[in-house]
């Protein structure tokens, strides 16, 4: 009984959100979107509009917006993702275009990446280092190929106080032409080999396209490996062992499919010989996403940078070197590809709150007892190692909790209510599927276990449903045109030609952006003597995948 | 026996490195040291000068340094501590003046502090977030007395690939205006409060002063901790809180002793309420140095920010705020208090490597059997807990190993030569006080125990009895200068007035820079009614601190 009416007023409560009838004590989504358009210089003076809060005051309720989205995720993908990006408290835009704010809700999710892969790489017996934000620009200019890349958005330093500097320095976009001077240094002989450093940090990269929260800043953080060994064996061996650990990255913890495979000659790292990714893709816009890479540079920055070695035999050669990255775009993955209309939805293994515990109390109900249950139901599964937090805000409706963790993307939601709490029992409600089920307080940490190992596998499936259903395989340019207007995943045979690959950027180059190669997947489908390229006509050498790309 | 011979050969090895005629393969301290110099620029181009190592081969033996360092710290101060960290494996110069690379040597104990300090603030429900490495220059200018404090420092990036940026931007020196206008936005109510986030980060501030490795260089690493509290009494808990877990970075974990008080108003924080700090003390060059900061901001910021809230009460208050930081600063004050003339010496609650076993064959012994044993050794030692590694190296002898982890610092050496392996022991060799004991096999784990908790404890005793050597109580001027002059940290009675700061500070100006206060004391001795200011001759308000310092 008191469930239903809890039901009937969550709905009525859904409906005044829709009708932006009920205020958010919090935030006010209206507030935040007007940083969503490209003049963000308003943002940084906001005396005049901040309104107050007083726990949703009658005077105000016109003033701010309601707690659920005031866009849907098919309709209007772009703005629906800053959306949820800033009233899923994740992000907040900054002054400076371009430029985010990452909220602990975020951080939280990087942090627990980083607990994942940091050990991951310690145990390859990889060591931390912290090499300077800043290079010079003859250190920076050494390597031809790798400038030409990234020339265009270096941030250059030119002052300090009200001097200007002899020499402008820049910042770096990565640390290849910071490092590699002192790998110089370092390696003499056989013995320093293999040099294997790793650094968590911040970069700089002055982009002009689109700026997009995680998926395309000027400033992101990220790890950057950076490797010499004595064999190119040894350099390939690591690659693809690193490639696996952002696999793991991916699709054990962000539950999201992605796509192992090889750069073309046109998107490889500029400067290096190989670059292999995981690609994820995003249904909604129909576009890949380079989740993370694992470039085998060869010894071409060795060669620049003079960094030899002498070996058993007293000979001299040249290291093999490679350099990897994953970056917080990693959680821009994530909230596109698992979000929906009702906010944020967060896979349990990055969650920093997996389970929100929320008391209904109901007339004259025992609240204490309710209370109470609520805060030995969270003691319990922290003591069995879950990260819970129950919700004992006083001015807030059940219903109004409800949607507010929904928005947050929290995986699991118990109510406690009168009925709960004579039956011993507690209700969960599932943020991905919406299922519910009561459970008896006495099987609660093994059923949960079994909840949210669900809830994992369930987003990787789902995901992997809807990214499956985007993959087309195509033989003729005219299935190629017609499957990137469905905007699909494209996977074709290819003669593996730069030329051939800029030519099909040329061709379909519009509005929406060109289609390039994406990569090409280790695991490749039979390639039948004689198939041929689907967009040159000569005979085809791999099946690659085409697409538009963030 | 055996263990005399090696006793010798050790001695004769000694003396060759003295001599310079032992080459160590892995570094040439001299070439280093070019980069001491104030020119650094030929330290990116080192092609030329490069030795090659071949497990010491006797053509290139005068090319190289012995393993020894070259200055020794009672001689100069300087030189010895930029050589320790080089030698030590801890700091490479960069090309960049001011700019550091931290090693993985150094960066192993910045991540053990880190993994003290980031739990304990959890604890305290603070949140770890990150904001941008930019400032637009209005916000940074907004608050007076804090942009005047950092201006003069300030990195300013005024091009982005060839392109004039609109509006310079600045780097942040630390992110007070960062952060601020965003906490305007975020706290509305009272349950928004307290708020309470942390960032590990960089800060860059463009000094012109002695650049000096981990003490003062132009970017660093550090947390910053910024919090915002309804009642100016939270805050002061807070400020206080965090201090003493600066306290327990530097006295558990770093061995230092520490005082801790609050700084003068002149020494305060930049457009802060009031500043309290922990200060440690070289006693070889008499200077304080500052060793972290938990700052008080008071109403300041947040009448600049417009960061107000309505209480319960639905009045308009505004909010109390603190910030609070370390830095890697810690480890170059570790540095300077343990180091010796034979190298680093590492507390081993920070040492990424606490015992290092090494073997010591002897002509027809058992080699592999040895080796087994400290194999062995090593495994026990990790599963019981400890941080371990066998140093099996077969190009170099046992001596140059011993000289080659004194150098590094590791706190505990094993010893396993036939003797031992006959008798099912080790031997234990401490680097903090050289004292040597032969340990049973099957009391290996229990003993090592004890061993590193007396290490630890007893180099912060020893520290703690230098430092409080140095310290002089006077009351009059002329033993202020006598004291001054022999280095001292002085305490001293103070009218505490900041014009009689200013005094001193010009009345002691010379080649080794002005004394100015440090703290005064929390910890305060009984101030007899009566008591003049040392400096003034007013009626003293408290006792300070006062020094030369970093």
């Amino acid at each position: 009984m008191w469930r239903s009416t809890i039901t009937n007023s969550l709905n009525k409560l859904n409906q005044a959100l829709s009708n932006s009838l009920i205020a958010h004590p919090h935030k006010s989504p209206r507030n935040f979107i007007r940083g969503f358009s490209l003049n963000y210089s308003d943002m940084s003076d906001n005396k005049g509009s901040k309104p107050k809060s007083g726990g949703g005051k009658k005077k105000e309720v016109k003033k701010e917006t309601g707690l659920g989205l005031t866009h849907k995720k098919d309709d209007n993908f772009g703005e629906w993702y800053s959306e949820v990006c800033v009233s899923g408290e994740m992000i907040e835009y900054y002054d400076i275009s371009g430029c985010y704010i990452l909220r602990p809700w975020a951080m939280s999710i990087w942090e627990t990446m980083q607990s994942f892969f940091d050990p991951e790489i310690k145990k390859l017996n990889i060591k931390n280092c912290y090499f300077p934000l800043f290079v010079s620009p003859g250190v920076l200019e050494k390597e031809k190929d790798h400038i030409e890349g990234f020339a265009p958005e270096v941030a250059w330093v030119t002052k300090s106080g009200k001097s200007d500097l002899e020499v402008p320095i820049a910042i770096r976009p990565t640390s290849e032409t910071v490092m590699y001077p002192y790998y110089s240094k370092w390696i003499r002989g056989h013995r320093d080999l293999p040099l294997r450093l790793n650094q968590w940090c911040n970069v700089v990269r002055w982009e002009f396209s689109n700026p997009t929260p995680f998926i395309r800043s000027r400033e992101f953080l990220w790890q950057e490996g950076h490797t010499a060994f004595a064999t190119k064996e040894e350099a390939d061996t690591e690659v693809l062992e690193i490639l696996e650990l952002y696999r793991r990255i991916y699709e054990e913890y962000l539950a999201i499919p992605v796509i192992k495979g090889k750069k073309s000659e046109n998107e490889k790292f500029a400067g290096g010989l190989y670059t292999t990714s995981v690609e994820a893709f995003i249904p909604n816009t129909g576009r890949g996403v380079q989740g993370a890479t694992s470039h085998c540079l060869g010894q071409n920055f060795a060669k620049m940078f003079d960094i030899t070695f002498e070996n058993e035999k007293g000979e001299k050669g040249m290291v093999w070197q490679n350099s990897w990255a994953y970056s917080t775009r990693t959680i821009g993955v994530m909230v596109m590809v698992h979000g929906d209309d009702k906010g944020l939805v967060l896979p349990p293994k990055v969650a920093s709150v997996q389970i929100v515990v929320i008391p209904v109390p109901f007339k004259d109900a025992d609240t204490k007892g309710i209370y109470d249950a609520c805060l030995n139901t969270v003691e319990t599964l922290k003591e069995a190692g879950y990260r819970a937090e129950a919700d004992l805000r006083d001015n807030y409706s059940p219903g109004w909790k409800y949607s507010d963790w929904e928005l947050k993307g929290v995986p699991l939601r118990i109510e406690i209510g009168p009925r709960d709490l004579a039956n011993k029992q507690v209700r969960t409600v599932r943020r991905d599927n919406g299922a519910k089920v009561d459970v008896p307080m006495s099987q609660l940490v093994d059923k949960l276990k079994e909840t949210l190992d669900d809830i994992q596998q369930n987003l990787f499936n789902v995901a992997k449903e809807k990214r499956d259903a985007c993959i087309k395989v195509v033989k003729t340019w005219e299935e190629f045109v017609e499957a990137l207007g469905q905007k699909k995943m494209i996977l074709a045979p290819w003669c593996d030609e730069e030329e051939v690959e800029r030519d099909v950027k040329a061709r379909t180059k519009g509005e929406m952006g060109a289609a390039k190669s994406l990569c090409s997947p280790f695991d490749q489908p039979e390639l039948p003597e004689g198939t041929l390229c689907f967009a040159s006509g000569k005979p085809a050498k791999k099946w690659t995948y085409w697409g538009r790309s963030y």
